[in-house]
């Protein structure tokens, strides 16, 4: 998984059917002092994140492994807020 | 998934057979700005895209999830049409 | 998918079972004007391509959807030769 | 697989369900010789690791192999702790 | 598949248990001439490697496709010795 900030939504009215009620947020990849480091992607949330929030996202087949998503066209979700990130003890 | 433009498409008379009646377009990925920020790749048109317009795509397996897509040799889609990108709370 | 070019091919006497019988290609990744833009990779031929063609290769479990391809340890296929690509609409 | 070290963990008290008890820890890529090579991920530790420790680190489908991992939403897991490397011969 | 350089291997006593008896080998990617292009990574050796061998490795799922490695949690493997590479047509 990485570390992402969510920067905004994509409208997309023309769209595969299976994401149809999907919510398309940018994200941008960061490192663990929130510095962006990748372009944006876009995730489908599955949290209920909003803008400016840090976030964990997995991609690949790792987001499609619940019964009701089998069928949909997901490569990357964002699947947690992050609270907080310990470096301390490195 | 990824922000992309379509840029054109390819001819392949010659082809792995799950691939025929697909449309193969090229895409170059693009930032929210609509900047390219990486080379061509092909993917198969999912939503009946045009040359010139801003994209959604997908990777992976992802692209395969519908019953009559299992058995294609696909790894990229373009799955949605983008009508706009809202960064501004940001 | 990425746009390839054929540049060689590879021995390997001793190689996993599932690859026996396989012509294994070396593959550069291009842009659409055919400039080498990654090192070589390799790839299985399904096609029939030959040294020097451009082609259109796949990745991943995209490349073991055939029912006589799904228990080989391929994760990379030259799947169509190129005919032309058409940019100039973009 | 790669090699990477254990620099710290992740809170996310909202987050995907299937994620419910597993320990998030910040990892960073690392060469042989334990250098950083790439910025921090986020892997499920399934052999509890410590902070500071090198470790191997799997990637995508290959971290749901298991029966009681099959429907959990990870794509990167730290699957062992580095007792020592020895590139001597090479 | 990549090319790669057999350079050494690693110690991991505790780790999942599905690598029990795999040899866990350190490999470089390598150029069709033999220059190393990318850090280290770990793959299962699935063909007798032996340390200073050009071989092929093979990603992802791909590495799993023999029943009985279907439970492992590997994501590159060594698939080949590479006898010889002919780029002379190209």
């Amino acid at each position: 998984m990485i570390l992402a900030k969510v920067i905004g939504n994509v409208v997309a009215t023309r769209k595969d059917e299976s994401l149809e009620g999907t919510k398309l947020m940018i994200v941008r990849r960061v490192d663990a002092e929130g510095n962006y480091i990748e372009p944006e992607r876009v995730a489908v949330d599955y949290v209920g994140c909003g803008i400016g929030e840090f976030v964990l996202c997995a991609t690949g087949s790792s987001t499609r492994v619940e019964e009701n998503k089998r069928n949909k066209t997901i490569d990357m979700a964002v699947i947690g807020i992050i609270d907080s990130i310990d470096t301390s003890g490195a």
